[in-house]
């Protein structure tokens, strides 16, 4: 490990400032000196992450901003050589994928918290990231502050994925909870959760299925090497769902949950997304409100459970600060080597 | 990245074949493609891990393990220039630390189980492995196939962690469990278990909390920065635990369970490990059997509830593999980083 008197700045791009942004640049600012500090502890450098500019549509509404951070222009961040990481927070599959594609042929590492881009991509995004070289981390893209997408790839390394299921959309386990717990129908809770903020006003990805359906592309192919294509995943949203079948649910001692599950059948991978009667007993069933868990059934480590908060700002930005800080980890040995190398040059 | 038609060999001492060793022994060879594909996905590199050399006490109790892999004397494995990751399972404190210090001293890697070794150390294991510029990992000496220390050193960098409590050792849960389950007492469920193989011939240190104690002083140290002084942990056992307390526990809609908790509280860290009433709804009260869990309260990613198998020879093994891995891809980078310095210099 090098050491240089000189701290370095590892500068971030971000486009996009809603909610996770926001939650992205107040976790970076408040945590300033203890990532700094974690970052010298781990590669003996002394640096600091920085946000270098912020892509937003309409400059006026972010007056509290300082101005020149804001950039109104992608170019602005793509032709910035200090930039090292571009941290894609727009949601939707464009503009955003041809933003996260162009930065990575500029060279710069990309974190996302965006399924349905990366689902989309069909690998794609990844196939970049690795053509050029950068890293590409979307740990906020799956159960929000849960650290699934990093378990999977670091932690069950020796074990063959067997079987994966959970609740990963908040939206329709608080509305299922509301209607399980105050004996409301469908519509009643979805207009309450709108109310709350846990649901959009167009709630047809989330009641759908459609987001459950873009996160298991990506936990499939964490899992099991590809991308199903979304159209073959079974898939039946929470629209239908009365109030009698919950009342049979609980005479039943089960409650009705929105569960994705994956497992490989004949070698291949199967995948669905629809209500199920989870026995009360399992925890799964005890997941309750905007939470999200998973489970994850390996042939070495047994099962894994892991729970969290999977939506709201500061859970989401969290994940999303944990694969910046990862890339700034890679940022500051790769400097090393080069700096190896220009000292040999000499 | 460098490619090299050459495939590379990275090398394993292991310390100890006992349940552990045996485990890690059996995953690596079942996972050999598998680990070696991952190892090429991120790092570009072709390279397989192997186990070189196996220090056993008793090479005759080990007749179906090739001869030329078994080693009695420690600087067998000291002195192989080939090996670079020491893995230590030996258990108890010595010669566990000398040996891993040495190890470390030699330039090599650690990995190890061993929570007793990491929390009597008070930190010098660490410290050596910074000063030989090797890395040091230990994610099976808590929670078993839990991983618990990578999520919260690669996880949750952008949080303050406020509280951590969990259930931390099998061998009490399973006595507790079995004494709520089938009405018995202590005596009896003690028995029980030592027959099935979850409680040891001499269970002090599971019962009276110590094995806990120690797990607490690792995960402090993650969560806080500093090792608590295992002597100063407000320690309490199961074995005064009655059916009454029990029965009581019950009327209260609780379950008793022996908690493992941490929080700061005027800028300081707490420890204790005692048994205690946990309400039936929570999570912490569904941990049945050898279950461990742990709940990480923090300040943006909220609570993250992690549950698994805390102890048995694959699940502790699969953890121990899964910091094996993380090494190997240290390993790799770092031979690219001196090939790219062996280039410069010709």
């Amino acid at each position: 490990m090098i050491s240089d008197t000189k701290k370095k700045m590892i500068c971030i791009g971000l486009l996009g400032f809603g909610n996770v942004g926001k939650g992205v640049e107040a976790i970076l600012r408040e945590n300033v000196e203890r990532i700094s500090k974690r970052l010298q502890e781990t590669t003996g450098e002394e640096a600091y992450i920085v946000i270098k500019k912020i892509l937003v549509k309409d400059q006026k509404k972010h007056q509290n901003v300082p101005k020149k951070l804001l950039a109104d222009d992608f170019d602005e961040i793509l032709n910035d050589q200090t930039i090292d990481i571009v941290v894609e927070l727009l949601g939707g599959d464009e503009p955003a994928t041809e933003y996260m594609i162009r930065s990575m042929q500029a060279k710069k590492h990309v974190v996302t918290a965006n399924k349905l881009a990366i689902a989309a991509a069909d690998g794609e995004l990844e196939y970049e990231a690795q053509k050029n070289k950068v890293l590409f981390l979307f740990e906020a893209a799956v159960g929000g502050a849960i650290p699934i997408i990093r378990t999977i790839n670091e932690s069950l390394e020796g074990n063959s994925i067997l079987e994966l299921s959970g609740i990963i959309n908040g939206t329709t386990n608080y509305i299922l909870s509301s209607m399980t717990r105050e004996g409301t129908d469908y519509e009643e809770a979805l207009k309450t959760a709108q109310a709350l903020g846990f649901a959009e006003a167009n709630p047809t990805s989330d009641v759908e299925g459609y987001d459950s359906v873009y996160k298991m592309c990506i936990l499939c192919k964490q899992c099991f090497g590809e991308y199903p294509k979304p159209e073959n995943i079974l898939r039946e949203g929470i629209t239908e769902i009365t109030k009698e079948q919950l009342d049979f649910a609980k005479q039943n001692h089960a409650v009705v949950k929105l569960i994705a599950r994956a497992f490989v059948k004949d070698g291949e991978p199967h995948v669905l997304v629809e209500p199920m009667e989870v026995p009360e007993e399992l925890p799964l069933a005890n997941v309750d409100g905007a939470g999200n868990a998973i489970q994850i059934s390996c042939d070495n480590a047994g099962v894994i459970f892991l729970q969290g908060q999977g939506a709201g700002s500061r859970p989401t930005a969290s994940a999303v600060v944990s694969d910046i800080v990862n890339i700034a980890r890679e940022v500051l040995f790769a400097k090393q080597r080069e700096q190896i190398k220009a000292q040999k040059a000499l």
